[in-house]
């Protein structure tokens, strides 16, 4: 028994044959019995199937095997063409056409397959901090004061106080070093900027650390170089089926380059021609540009 | 080389004994230098220190092993006594001078081992959900409407336009059913109720998950109960420590014993004489007695 989401149909002469998509990926199903290809004849893509049924070696299926239907259970019909052509190898809808309809858009095959490399890539840093000896910790979200600066809050009503949302959980695994010494969390962090910059969103996952014991933020440095190697060399083992789905090849992670903040500022000052040297921060368009130049 | 926070210290006549605890436990130190001796003079506990020295057998030793310190730097010294007995077994002050010290009251033995205990439950949860083929979402906490029901919704103001924080990813998990077929999440809720009843706090990691083709709600059902089952078995293994330090057993986690809701009401009028054979829902205390009455 197979039970999933109808992908294709194609109706021959004698013979119908559909695709049948659940977690594990996808199945080619022929039918034959005039009874069961009735069933078929009204429903739409992404209508839910159970299907009963003969494995079969079929060299010409994707799978190598397709399943002959002996019975199929429609549990839940979808009679309504969908909004948008779930089955194409991309997916092209406007914006807003995608975000109205997102439960359905979500399901493209390479929407699921990010939302699965999010869960893998998050998996892989739990993993690579744990082999560390870094303890997992869960910090309020709801709090009284802010926690970097005082801006870009979003204010809570809190039984009639002021409390705000969490824009990090700096303070606390600050804290929580004290504690155990190597934390981290996986968790929302909420900012209210402006969407429309490179900067943070409203929310977010933030991949939190903190450890002690450490020289400087060198240490801190060598080790976010060492996660993200790790995590890249995890996904490539346990994220096969996703990457081929979106098409992408993993950056082997190098030693990233270091370069101190006058070091940053001469590079912007060479390379792109901007006097960037008596500036107390970085602006987004240099943070760009050192990308750029980093990256060659 | 150990470092770590200074627990607890004894001057005899021409040695001091004291003890060092980094993430890994606890270790003893021996201190016989007179000048080493002058630097730990002032220091109260939990002053950070790092320590070189010889590791030495020493069967006394609740590890079997002492330090026998070379060279002692303090890191960060304590120099005022803490606000109550840090080392004591068990943890004493009033609710109110421990939440105002929290910071030094997590590090309290029996705190570190409840919090660490928390992050081992929780990775278990996600390794038994892992084996059956569930994908780890992450969903939106700022919603703009109630997910179940109207009340009890913490307003949240996003821009100046009416927001919520959510109560549930009741709505979201259930889209990604379409996606994943099987999610889960670790993640705040939060739940804008009174805290002094026996239901849900503002906010509280919520362990959620949902699932595709199932029977009904008894699927659902026997899976939290082995659930639970593999969870136990798992910290049973990982989580020795932590539970020797708070002095707990871990259950056995049987078949959870199933009822009607009309069996339900036949338990409490037979059990406890209150008639609710009439009520559409069960009380707090309901929900009391069938817990006494199924733990027998």
């Amino acid at each position: 028994m197979i039970q999933g989401w109808l992908t294709t149909r194609r109706d021959l002469g004698a013979v119908s044959f559909f695709a049948i998509r659940d977690r594990s990926g996808e199945a080619q199903v022929v039918v034959e019995d005039e009874r069961l290809r009735e069933i078929l004849a009204g429903l739409q893509v992404q209508s839910v199937l159970s299907v009963h049924g003969d494995v079969v070696a079929e060299p010409r299926a994707r799978s190598g095997v397709e399943i002959h239907a002996r019975e199929i259970d429609v549990l839940s019909a979808v009679t309504e063409p969908p909004p948008f052509e779930i089955n194409r190898p991309v997916l092209k809808p406007a914006l807003d056409v995608w975000l109205e309809r997102a439960p359905i858009a979500l399901r493209h095959e390479s929407k699921r397959a990010a939302l699965a490399l999010t869960a893998s890539l998050v998996a892989a840093y739990r993993a690579a901090l744990d082999r560390r000896g870094f303890v997992e910790i869960f910090t309020p979200k709801i709090v009284g004061a802010a926690t970097e600066g005082g801006a870009n809050l979003f204010p809570v009503e809190y039984f009639g106080r002021p409390a705000f949302l969490a824009q990090s959980p700096q303070m606390y695994k600050q804290i929580m070093v004290g504690v155990h010494e190597r934390v981290f969390e996986v968790a929302p962090v909420f900012r209210a900027e402006p969407h429309a910059t490179t900067r943070h969103l409203n929310e977010y996952i933030s991949l939190d650390l903190e450890l002690g014991f450490i020289q400087d933020h060198r240490d801190v440095m060598a080790l976010v170089n060492e996660l993200l190697d790790e995590m890249m060399a995890e996904i490539a083992i346990t994220s096969g089926r996703d990457l081929a789905s979106l098409g992408v090849t993993l950056p082997a992670v190098p030693d990233i380059p270091v370069v101190t903040f006058q070091e940053a500022q001469q590079v912007i000052l060479d390379e792109y021609g901007e006097d960037a040297r008596h500036e107390p921060d970085l602006s987004p368009q240099h943070e760009r540009w050192l990308g750029e130049w980093a990256a060659r």
